[in-house]
């Protein structure tokens, strides 16, 4: 059995959640079975849109906390809580070949997901499936238990220049 | 008319192609149309079996001119030379959302497509499209004609521990 990874894909750059649709995509491609989870995030998206169409191949569940001011509030600790031992059982309970935990260390950062629950997810990948883990600014204890680190890092943005974000291109 | 922007993805880190790979499919699932060219590969990969089947939306080329070993032959730049002026008539023919050109910036390094010629196609661009160039060592006079760029930089990559390319991760 092939030993799985541990990915992180973090940084201040554009890239972090297209790149964890794109391999979503090519494992998906490969007859692979995927976990999609994306957390805060509640909007409608247009990779959204195509990945539920290979829903024999893909589960996507979506934390929905919505907006966060500075520190989430009782209610979104709530569900938080809820999702995450639900994201727990699905690990148990299906054979997935690919993991990804969209928005995960912004997850992290604002206190929705405690580092004890964060390292509990992250134990029970199994062994041969690769884990998939975005968002701004890993921690650096998450760091350690990476594989494979990339840092999305901004040389340049139009969000810089008053550039809104835009459909098909943001979301 | 919306004004669309012109995107780096660069660096020594995975996620280059990954990251277009998902803006090709938010772009899809937003009703957009896409143009895919990717530069030199030949081999298959699980992203082209997805985005194949979206061919409504979306055209794919690859300009193979297979592995180069340092520089590349006279039969290698002349597959290019054709491939570039088919990619020049497919841009002006069609009217794309968005064009990514997936490792662009290794056949511009690899002096398979000269800096000319990459000026040339970038030209084409039409103004409300967007373009989304990929590849490392992205050349300075490039950047500076992007509005967006996003440096992949490795921190650390399990390829370093020997590991090999794995189909539905890698490929």
């Amino acid at each position: 059995m092939q030993k799985g990874f541990v990915h992180i894909y973090t940084g201040n750059g554009k890239g972090k959640t297209t790149a964890a649709v794109g391999l979503a995509i090519r494992a998906i491609g490969q007859g692979l079975k995927v976990l999609f989870i994306q957390f805060i995030k509640s909007s409608p998206t247009g990779e959204l849109e195509i990945l539920k169409k290979f829903n024999e191949n893909i589960d996507i569940y979506r934390c929905s906390t919505g907006f966060i001011y500075e520190h989430p509030n009782e209610n979104q600790k709530q569900i938080m809580k809820k999702c995450v031992s639900e994201v727990k059982e699905k690990i148990l309970k299906n054979k997935y070949d690919l993991i990804v935990l969209d928005e995960f260390c912004n997850a992290i950062n604002l206190g929705l997901i405690s580092k004890k629950d964060a390292e509990e997810l992250i134990q029970l990948k199994p062994v041969n499936a690769e884990l998939i883990i975005t968002g701004r600014d890993a921690p650096e204890w998450l760091i350690e238990k990476a594989d494979l680190v990339t840092e999305m890092k901004k040389i340049k943005h139009y969000f810089d220049k008053g550039i809104k974000a835009r459909k098909g291109i943001e979301f």
